[in-house]
């Protein structure tokens, strides 16, 4: 299974807390984690030619995670098109924070994506409401982590597929924070936690969630369904008439 | 409640065999059956000034109809954004037949929206498989349409919040026929049959259809979310840290 | 417009502060806030024959709302059974807070029905996360309860059709609180608060919810779907082999 | 992976068709095809003690599979009582064809799961409608099945959460065929062709679709949520008061 993570990079290029967090960036450490899991792993960045995201890259990546921020207008309309593409082709997507504002997301959803936010050190509680669910396999009720940025409802989506986790802020929000949907023969998840200032994506339950999701998205092998004009296959009479 | 029928209107310039059928145009016939039933009705046409679409009427209709096919690319991509706004906004929007194709649809969709289709005078059977749904009150077990075009699986579309009726076609497929959405505060609904050759839309259990979607999609009184940085509601213990 | 409130009324029996909150019980309180609206009310209580729910109450009854919590044992088995088949036949179904655990609720909803639970004279804020939905028309971004009985997640219920509302708790735990579910012809509301001891059904907007709810899960005028053996509606080629 | 295949197999031994088609029984036929995949498999019938499905075979069972249609009735209650919670506690199952009617269908729909029929050698032809999903990896575009039972719309089950096939009936009729839904930590998948007069279990791309079936029905691991009276997380200012 192929996996590319892809990052603008640029909070790290910025921002010393950021680095100490994650000094191989947001995507190598998330490229570590899955790379434990015996995935085949790859990092894909916003200063990359194309992103880091050719053709090539594209077509031979089974999932593709992403993290964006400050950037997402920089990133070219041409490869947001060949990303979906892709998406609904069959490869999973793995939006993760942030990433709500991405074109990419923004365009699969067809909604604004757009949210309340606050940075404020405060506590998250992301409850699991879905028990059945394989991305919270291994997870208890719960994940806590002590500070994160909040995100608040209204969380401007389409109804999700499936709601798999609803967050709890000290501040007096809730937020869908992990949901899924199907576009064409892709499978998406949004993942809401992640801000770069904070080690979420240190945290072990976090990392689980990360792995649960990329194997969950994995492209089933099924024909690309055809489409346009079609012939009849049982005989219609009106046609004798 | 305003309503405002729109259709690209060229088939009826085109084509005499659909000028028969509809004097008026498409739009005039949609706009005559919901002006029966009381509503406010407006029309509108690709040939107008931004498509007959101005921000004054957009912002005073409460339910749009889309009529398109062979012109989708000549919509305007600003009239489009607009469009899109309301819908997000509140305003309803009923996609019929080939504007499954329209940019507004695809937009608000996030995938191709492609489908299997066939010209053969065939017969379809709308099965009702929702029956506690307003846009089916008044309507029997199935709908049947005795020349239509044919629309086949798979409809590349996001899972629909509601799947009201399943077309059976004569020459061996099936089609996800009536389908709602919601995206932002706006409520959507496809309707597939309406092939401009036929005369579907003078077909009464259709026009109840139309008629209940209409009155499905009226936006309700709710005030727009407040999105962006938020304050806390609760007191934050970390913050005092 | 036909609806009836049914009560178990026992806390109001049993507990002096229930009586001073509900001097006409949990069912008058409700009863006199639709009647306002210009429903046809009534109200029916556990201790009436057959809980008040006679063949002609519920065949002439389109809306029924349920509260019980104490005695949901006492509630006869025949008289769930009616009250399901009316559902299945089209009567909506607004279940009230402790209703979660009505034998008639966990027969619809297949599940336990289970959740968390705590008095703890906590704060409540329901944050409405669809906000196109007719059951939240004329409420804000989120309805605010001082003090409120607290249920929190891991709920045992099928996945809502729509979700609506979801609450945060003072103490840390979050709940789907407005859920919506068709079973057969027949629409369901389940409501979270409503704990005996707290002013709840006096709140102006829990009253707004209570309102909007009845009027959605109104029934529509659809024939009940033949079910059976059926004749062929085409003809069968093989029959003739 | 422990499977339970379990059968009434009273058609079997009545019917001496059937007894040709399947001579080790439905059960023994959907065995064999499991256990070339390599699942541990068990079979269990109506006649065995506890109609085979003790608690220890329950216990350890990871999903099970029920084909029933002339003995729903002699079905123990307390057998189906079981059965019900190992669901609810995880184990997965996939009910098929008439096993719409039997009591653990339909205690955990919570509707009547009542449908059209017929017995005429007509033509199925079963379209996918998710080609994202698993259940139907290694299919083509639709299941053609030369002969089967019809079973059509109306079919009175809830929403399901994922609709995967839909199929077209030589007769006129539509059905949704191939329908999940999730139950406490449990799965369930509905698959509808399977009459005992015809070779279905035989069709190589019916056994994909049960091993496909059977592999995401597999229960994940975790813990089983906390119910009842829950000591609050956070500090909750009005217990001061």
């Amino acid at each position: 299974m192929n996996v590319t993570v892809w990052n603008e990079n640029r909070h790290e290029q910025k921002n010393e807390k950021v680095r100490e967090i994650y000094p191989e960036g947001i995507h190598g450490e998330i490229a570590q984690v899955l790379d434990k899991e015996g995935f085949n792993v790859r990092t894909a960045t916003l200063e990359e030619d194309e992103h880091g995201l050719t053709d090539e890259v594209l077509n031979s990546t089974d999932v593709l995670l992403w993290w964006g921020h400050l950037a997402h207008d920089e990133v070219s309309d041409d490869v947001v098109e060949k990303v979906k593409q892709r998406v609904l082709d069959g490869m999973g997507l793995i939006v993760l924070h942030s990433g709500h504002f991405s074109k990419i997301f923004k365009s699969l959803m067809g909604t604004t994506c757009d949210l309340k936010w606050r940075e404020a050190d405060e506590k998250e509680r992301m409850w699991v409401v879905d028990p059945s669910h394989p991305i919270v396999e291994g997870i208890g009720e719960y994940i806590e982590l002590e500070k994160e940025e909040m995100y608040g409802e209204h969380f401007d989506i389409p109804k999700p597929d499936e709601l798999v986790l609803i967050s709890w802020f000290e501040g007096g929000e809730v937020f869908r924070s992990g949901c899924t949907y199907r576009r064409g023969q892709g499978k998406i998840f949004y993942f809401r936690p992640g801000h770069e200032t904070y080690p979420t994506y240190h945290h072990k339950e976090i990392q689980r969630v990360l792995v649960n999701g990329v194997k969950w998205a994995n492209p089933i092998h099924h024909p690309k369904p055809e489409y346009g004009n079609a012939k009849p296959i049982e005989t219609i009479s009106a046609k004798n008439l």
